[in-house]
């Protein structure tokens, strides 16, 4: 019957793989296409002699740099990148100024010094945490922009009309990438991050109950199957670098489907937080499960209907609680779930004093 | 007592973290440098002369976009640069010669097609994960170096001009880069990594004695202090990302100091990943630190000494292991430790039947 009930699982994480592969196909192309409709800027003669050769690489670069696989990943990194361009477009054209002010010798040490302080100061600021997370790319633009402006050492009038003409393509290529990244078959990391919170309560409820069937399955049939249900479990544990950058990556999309503008998504990482404690302590029962527990047989059979009353009304919380999370409905946790938990508590600490069972079931009232 | 020997750990912490400060501000110094040496470019006439103006500005934002905090990342990214350059401009002049040969509106075709083609080819590359981890700046480069030369539809001979002149800059840049992360005060990934694991050993000792001083603590002093032994026990849980990113940087780095060229990084990994079953281990301890023991006062009394006993040799296990690989020599493990935890844990479940502390024990034996 476990073989069975395996089955489900499988086809969805295959039909799950395949999803994730078909997007992975669908980005490939999408970064095609841009690269295609900005390269017209080349084709279209007209455009062509407007723009300039060198001003025209500026839109292929905008693109190529700019075209993430996430739609706000995209979005952000655009709006960092024109930020970069003008602060350090502004920044640098002021420093050309002053050093063709002084002239001589002096010219060359005061570009040399504010390139030496702005640098450093701009690469400080790429390292601080907060900063890094969302303005990293801004801050590595504002270094490019400034330096090659500072050091280009051209009067500000020239200086002004490059830059219009350059900015107007980073405008070109990041518009182009905005059309095909949001209106195009469009990759929300809102979405995923929804999704992958749901998967992570389907997850580890699916553990708990492999944890006890292993538990309490008999020593005989013990070396025939290998304990499967730590890898979910693992990955949960994992979860927290890619959760934060897809939590980063949604903020900066626009309302969508069912999300808002201003979507609770430090919500889903504190969610994520408890889950990957829950994880924890599940994950910590494999070297129980593992430990030899011939001499145990009859006390393991005299807890097994308490404990499975337990383990499979903690699932169903869980999934309970996901649910709640998907159709984003209020869940009737204080009125139905809890005291029903309660209940399954009182109950297990009856049949069995301090033992792991009682930890598992603790950590889980901390995850609601 | 307890707070007496919190001090050591809170001075070496604060010494840490700055030393971590340190660190970035002369990160952020070397980028300054390097910025200056490579504007010496403009400065120094005859150079720039030879070079020009369109060509100059390669070496600066091969710079800018290099340089990364630790030498390994830096090596990497510029050997993933050149070599997508390469790659790129080899096959968009050949795509740019066909479009020329064929001519009219063939040629706009042509380019289009192969854009698309390889764009994607190259996009889709960079989402797979063994690409990913590795190569993704190279396969970046190489798709913008391929649109780049394919739709400015030189002749090969003007293309193989510029593109010397532009992979002399590109170099030109990664020579300075080299120079300054290499030379001066270099900022290995290796040590970083190194450091690091050695670290974790240490922290996960003091959590578990942290975690027995504060369950056989006095109910009557409960309130007084909070638990805080488990946040170094979360930042190893959480450290699998940047470990992997490390080994990954750690692997470009050159032989220096006390690691060879074929260092085994991913034994670190592994190492990594067996500590971190270990902190979830102990991190799932902690709700059972939070139920409500007050029935329990004499049990616990009465397992107190065999378990710290357990405790402290577990500490002082892991804080050897954590010692043997700071300095690279082999630890006594089979001879010594191995049959010392071994008669602990038999005087230990002849105290107390299946409890979390069997469980702790056990895990620990897995990371052994």
């Amino acid at each position: 019957k476990s073989q069975f009930s395996l089955l489900p699982i499988i086809s969805f994480l295959r039909e799950k793989k395949n999803k994730h592969d078909m997007r992975k196909w669908i980005h490939s192309i999408k970064v095609g296409v841009a690269l295609v409709l900005v390269s017209l800027l080349y084709f279209l003669d007209p455009l062509y002699k407007e723009v300039g050769d060198g001003n025209a690489m500026w839109a292929i670069m905008t693109v190529v740099v700019i075209f993430e696989f996430y739609a706000g990943a995209t979005l952000g990194k655009g709006l960092n990148r024109g930020m970069g361009t003008i602060l350090g477009g502004g920044l640098g054209c002021l420093t050309a100024t002053l050093a063709q002010e002084v002239g001589g010798i002096g010219k060359s040490i005061i570009v040399g010094t504010s390139m030496l302080i702005f640098g450093g100061a701009a690469t400080y600021c790429r390292l601080t945490p907060s900063i890094k997370i969302r303005y990293d790319y801004g801050a590595m633009i504002f270094i490019l922009t400034f330096s090659l402006v500072a050091v280009s050492g051209l009067r500000i009038d020239k200086v002004i009309d490059i830059g219009r003409e350059r900015l107007l393509m980073i405008v070109l290529g990041f518009v182009i990438c905005l059309f095909t990244s949001l209106f195009i078959f469009p990759i929300w990391a809102s979405d995923e991050l929804h999704d992958s919170t749901i998967s992570k309560f389907d997850a580890l409820a699916t553990s708990i109950q492999g944890c006890l069937e292993e538990y309490f399955r008999l020593d005989s049939e013990k070396e025939s199957k290998p304990i499967a249900s730590f890898s979910k479990c693992k990955a949960v544990l994992n979860s927290k670098s890619k959760d934060e950058s897809l939590a980063n990556f949604a903020r900066w999309e626009p309302w969508h489907g069912k999300f808002g503008l201003s979507h609770p998504w430090e919500k889903y990482l504190k969610i994520g937080e408890e889950l990957r404690e829950l994880a924890a302590t599940i994950l910590s029962l494999k070297a129980c499960l593992e430990s030899p527990r011939v001499r145990l047989q009859t006390l393991r059979q005299s807890i097994k209907e308490p404990c499975e009353v337990v383990g499979s009304s903690l699932a169903s919380t869980l999934r309970e609680l996901g649910e709640s999370i998907k159709k984003m409905r209020k869940c009737q946790a204080e009125i139905l779930i809890v005291p029903k938990l309660k209940s399954v508590r009182i109950e297990l600490s009856n049949v069995t004093s301090p033992s792991k069972l009682a930890q598992l079931e603790n950590a889980d009232g901390l995850a609601i």
